[in-house]
């Protein structure tokens, strides 16, 4: 059986004749064509989100429902092994997210198989797969020091986190989202078995459902607190947001990530048992928005501007600590940010015995030092929100552009 | 707002009006119709599975994409305490699995919300929430020893486990299964807020991807390993089989189970690693069934029937030790299983540094003295897929049969 071929061609062992229009070279993939669904999880999606271009996928992409994302820590001191590693790794990436197996492997039965299998069956599901470099990767180990971005520098300690080092930095991030979670997972785990011997994994986290919008064909949906979330988002067709907040571009002295982006990622552990026995009317205070519609507190919409000027009473409308006046763009000198939020729940904390779930904040920026930095000091020192959060995970990584069609992520980095 | 209404009525704010065949009485629950999509996940089930009737929904239920598991301990020493939640769960699930909002509460905004609202505008998903009770449960607390059954005495210590206490046992479980995990997240958290003060949570689970299929019109999906699972299952239009193997019948000396089962949860930890180095054709031989296809190794399509006799060069060709030859009902006198597995990832085990992932199996069966502990024995001793699997979790809970209308889970319990 030939290993080029898709997963569902694989399925019913057709692998050598193929499919019309799927087991096509890797070429044809920005043309790919949706493929009839395969429904074997119920939730067939047969979308597939074009692997290369100027941009990485997984970022303006709209967001996909299920994440899994990992941070791994290279163990090998050989720029040869990495390099290696990283070339792997954009032919396994590009082959999965248009739904194939993982390439290569032999003919031979007796041999480990190429791909783990657990995705065989299952349609692309609209699967991303974006890679990010942490600060510590540009170290003296590998050559890349002079690579360095500045906007990569460790991000400072602030106010309203508790970080576990299990749960913190890392060399290199992995972000896979589709909408099927064993799609993603399957990615996740097909890369860390491919970098055997060159990396480890450092800490990984599944999100189960996502909490932010990046399209405007999208409905907001609700974090764990049952409030809608980033209503404010950037949307994919933002074209100048993009531009202004998320794209690098060239303002950066690392002519290499010009296109590319800086990812903050930030695991927010709700203290759900105290929200949930505070009062509605406070809780609407603590966000400034309605909880039913998503409404701003001076509005009937969810899509209503929030007035931060309103009084009643003597009052503002939106209170001083409100969580939407503190994050607002018009009170952080413009500054806009694109959010890929995820609920997670990694079942009971073993000190409070109560539930250890949140939200897996994902953020993209320009640069985190005019963006995440600036707008998370101010929440964390006024957000009323600070009460019932807190901060145990993060990571900051560069993502770098997306891919010409003779590029692999070994030769970008490595240029 | 009246607090009987319709998730998305809460959404509109449509509540006082109620929206035409959904805000009607809970006597309507039977006859629920399915609802227009909503797609605030991207992924909108309409379908709601009736609650009440001779078994409990979520048993021989075509099982749902996602899963959200918990085992409560009881802190009160009160039968009333515990009357009284049972009550109040009751109608919370009832409500949760007709996608309504938890009820009771105050129109008072200056109150804590009844609903922790992440499921607002969220379909029901096909949501189902099934009670089990604990052997410690029927302890000299509550006045339940003289209700003991016997087929629930604890399961005795196996080969091939490895327990771990924060995962083990417990009182009470609920399993809450739904095709968007967030509303299975949501009824698992809701019920253990309202349970606050007569229980603590004990341990949860959340199950990312479903590996089994209890209806003829499913596929089979692929467990981590990257098989086919659960092929030779029983379906839910067996009505056979479910007589004879699931539900409990005039045999049991405890009449109120009569309609239950006994559910069997096990954490079955996957060492991929080592999975991921064997090779095709060995792994082929440990389940004893093609990877592809998913046939046995004596069969060409998927449910042809393993011919256990069959020889070729003097061995049989499926393997003494394979899995579906030890796990086969032909070779454990007829014994068959109802099985809801789920996939699982918890991250990286903080010893090894390997991925913390495998199967979450939850057996359904009439008896686990005749049926999950006697296969579980003979898998633990000779199956070949031990050398690559541990149990790390396990529980054994006796599922009450369903409510009549009248009935609530503590009506029912404390009869």
């Amino acid at each position: 059986m030939s290993v080029d071929v898709s997963r569902r061609a694989f399925l019913t062992g057709a692998g050598a004749l193929g499919l019309a229009g799927v087991a096509t070279g890797l070429a044809g993939c920005t043309d790919a064509k949706p493929r009839p669904k395969t429904t074997a999880s119920g939730s067939g999606d047969a979308s597939v989100v074009p692997f290369r271009g100027a941009h990485q996928a997984g970022i303006d992409t709209p967001a996909q429902d299920r994440l899994a994302f990992a941070v791994f820590d290279v163990t090998s001191t050989s720029r040869d092994d990495l390099r290696s590693m990283l070339q792997t790794w954009t032919a396994a990436a590009e082959a999965m997210t248009l739904g194939r197996q993982v390439p290569g492997g032999s003919s031979d039965p007796d041999a480990p198989p190429a791909d783990t299998g657990e995705a065989v069956g299952l349609p692309a599901s609209a699967l991303t797969i974006t890679i990010g470099y942490g600060p510590t990767l540009f170290d003296d180990r590998f050559g890349l020091a002079s690579r360095m971005p500045a906007a990569l520098q460790p991000l400072p300690a602030l106010t309203g986190e508790t970080l576990q080092p299990e749960r913190t930095g890392g060399d290199l991030c992995v972000q896979a989202c589709a909408n099927d979670p064993q799609v993603a997972f399957h990615a996740i785990r097909n890369l860390a078995r491919l970098g055997r011997g060159t990396v480890v994994m450092r800490w990984s986290q599944l999100g189960f459902g996502r909490t932010s919008s990046t399209s405007s064909s999208q409905a907001t949906p609700r974090n764990l607190m049952g409030f809608k979330d980033g209503t404010r988002n950037i949307k994919s067709d933002q074209h100048d947001d993009l531009g202004a907040h998320v794209w690098v571009g060239d303002e950066s002295e690392q002519s290499w990530m010009k296109g590319g982006s800086y990812l903050v990622a930030r695991r927010i552990r709700m203290l759900i048992e105290s929200w949930d026995r505070d009062y509605l009317a406070d809780q609407q205070r603590v966000f400034g928005r309605f909880r039913a519609s998503g409404a701003p507190l001076t509005g009937t919409a969810e899509f209503d501007t929030p007035d931060f000027a309103r009084r009643s009473g003597g009052e503002p409308v939106i209170p001083a600590d409100a969580h939407i006046r503190l994050a607002a763009p018009e009170n952080n000198r413009g500054v806009k940010l694109l959010r890929r939020g995820y609920s997670y729940t990694d079942g009971i904390d073993p000190v409070t015995g109560e539930l250890d779930a949140g939200l897996f904040f994902i953020v993209f920026q320009k640069d985190p030092r005019t963006h995440f930095v600036p707008v998370q000091r101010k929440l964390g020192a006024h957000d009323a929100l600070t009460e019932y959060i807190t901060h145990t995970g993060s990571g900051l990584f560069g993502c770098p552009p997306g891919l010409a069609a003779d590029e692999t992520w070994a030769s970008q980095l490595f240029a």
